[in-house]
């Protein structure tokens, strides 16, 4: 077995790459989706379930891990692979987002965020290494660095504050976790908000530090598509091509292929299970709602060009009657297949850019889900 | 393939009995729990999780699928075995249970029940002949007659009152749907409230109608367990040894058994899968509440001698992590091991019953669940 944090590019089709990164739990081929799983489940899933959909890495938040059940006694468990029964990798993120999204009365200084449980509104405090013990406690694969997440319409003053701070937390979090150290890899993340300079000079000092791999964040924070795709397309580039690029937090299925197209290997979103909670699923003639009166006696598969567990088994009216009738398993089948669609998305670009065919696969999913994501 | 409705018993132990009920679908081992499926789906349970807790037959609720999403949809679909993809026997009941404690204005009369749904207040009309009609569309292999369901503490006037009204009903019924017709058995149901004389007027009248199987009915409705096992022991006897014998809506692990010793040969109850959405969970060593902080760090299985998918694979730390979460999949792991306990606790009566050894199997569970079943 490779040293974890290996990263081969195998094939290239434009910017679009196919590689594998190799971790302590196995090898993840990307471009990858990794499916979210909060609270050390992704919701109404098991282990059984996202490997059948074809889930080869997922994602825990250590926000919400530390809060619930508490990471040392993950720990105490023998981290959160044993604990959920998943052997695969598994990426934790920094906590930042969720503080900065979740919590109240959060309280910024240079050593961390103090803020309050969403909870029970106790107090709390991380600073870079904090979340880094978390996350070891935990046992992820790739451990992420605490950051800022500047807010949506943040100035260029503000924002260029803020890049001080989480290139300074950057720095201690690399001191603090030395290359190799455990098996566990370490991302670094790129800030910046939406302003270009910013991004660059944010990309130069995070990728001068020495991280397994780097990660765009604060996209998909309520800017529109264009902006975002503006951001993404000339942040990328400037991430070291020999290491694993991750968009977090993004996206709809065009956005992942606009990553995909601008080099990215690696995304996680809650979308495909936070949708099949509101009956929204996504196929292969596009995203529809379940609930539609016009499915009421719709025989067919959900989506007969998918080959899940939902659409081998069950039609489009009982998938509805479920759905109405608010029955628990409604939610489990959708997020069967959502999860499984954008898993298939991924796997189908790699097959693409194996055979130098992405831009056909980009062009085929645009006219699906109609050009746009809004 | 044998007729429909044979009946054979292949060994007695007392008045315990292993037999075999064959059905359109397939043939039903006995003694059998019936896990229950109100809406076309065992609560957050799909037919795979089904068949690998051991379920042989299940349970449809007529009005819940009257209701929604429709018999004659259902109909249209191919049947509720179709609909919901569950090609096992199916157990349907008549819908008077329900509308005699989920709806609201009821209005009794010589020809059937108005009453108003539950879920919108519309009204509707359940005669015997139109419970028939939809469990025909419903394509369920074991139909219900109509019934009244007399409250607990009715006095022995009004129970012998609607003993009328429940085997005139049960007459139309049978006249309604002659025996073997399209595969789909009929069971009458014995009332007669907590009298033994209006018990043993009722099994006289009901079993005198040629009915493929005989039901109790009225038991589990407030009484105490000591009422119910009198009444119990009273009625069984009185029904033909010949015919298949069900227990309506019992009950506990003890109840189960306590039928079973009585020569009951079926049983439902939504037990295993409500109590799996409160936490309370049945094992080897009883009944115990997932929630509770001694299980905060207990790294053993839910029951060490349980074979389920949920206690093979996850720790009691990590369900009770699950329910006090909330999270989803809390609710189904903890439904495949209830609904799996019931069916081992059946499948070994069976087999004790095989060896002789009923009594020493009853004794056992006794121990566990301490004798009482409050």
């Amino acid at each position: 077995m490779s040293t974890p944090g290996t990263f081969t590019v195998n094939a290239q089709d434009g910017p679009a790459r196919l590689g594998e990164l190799h971790t302590a739990h196995g090898v993840v081929r990307t471009p990858a989706f990794m499916p979210v799983g909060t609270l050390g489940t992704v919701k109404s899933l098991c282990p059984q379930d996202l490997r059948e959909a074809g889930s080869q890495i997922i994602l825990g938040n250590t926000y919400h891990l530390y809060l619930r059940p508490g990471d040392e006694l993950v720990a105490r468990r023998g981290g959160l692979h044993k604990f959920m029964r998943w052997d695969g990798p598994i990426l934790t993120d920094s906590g930042g987002f969720q503080v900065f999204s979740l919590s109240s009365l959060r309280k910024l200084t240079p050593d961390g965020v103090e803020f309050r449980s969403h909870l029970d509104g106790s107090k709390h405090f991380f600073s870079p290494e904090k979340v880094l013990d978390i996350q070891r406690n935990l046992g992820s694969d790739i451990m992420m660095v605490l950051d800022e997440c500047v807010p949506y319409g943040a100035d260029h003053a503000y924002t260029e504050k803020s890049l001080d701070l989480t290139h300074a937390w950057a720095k201690r979090s690399r001191e603090n976790h030395e290359p190799g150290r455990n098996g566990q890899l370490l991302f670094g993340i790129v800030q910046g908000g939406f302003f270009k300079d910013l991004r660059e000079r944010s990309a130069e000092a995070i990728c001068s530090m020495g991280f397994e791999g780097h990660a765009i964040g604060g996209l998909s924070v309520g800017e529109s598509t264009a902006e975002m795709y503006e951001l993404m397309a000339h942040t990328a580039p400037l991430l070291p091509a020999e290491k694993p690029r991750y968009l977090m937090g993004v996206g709809k299925p065009l956005d992942i292929l606009e990553g995909i197209a601008n080099g990215i290997d690696m995304f996680d979103c809650v979308l495909p299970t936070r949708n099949a909670r509101t009956g929204t699923l996504f196929t292969s003639q596009g995203q529809l709602n379940i609930k539609r009166a016009e499915f009421k006696e719709d025989d067919s598969p959900l989506d007969p060009q998918c080959s899940c567990y939902t659409c081998r088994t069950f039609s489009r009216a009982y998938l509805r009657h479920l759905f109405v009738a608010q029955e628990l398993l409604s939610y489990r089948l959708n997020s069967i297949h959502n999860v499984h669609f954008f898993l298939e998305l991924t796997r189908g670009a790699r097959e693409a850019i194996a055979q130098g065919g992405f831009e056909a696969y980009h062009a085929h999913w645009r006219g699906v889900f109609g050009g746009g994501t809004e």
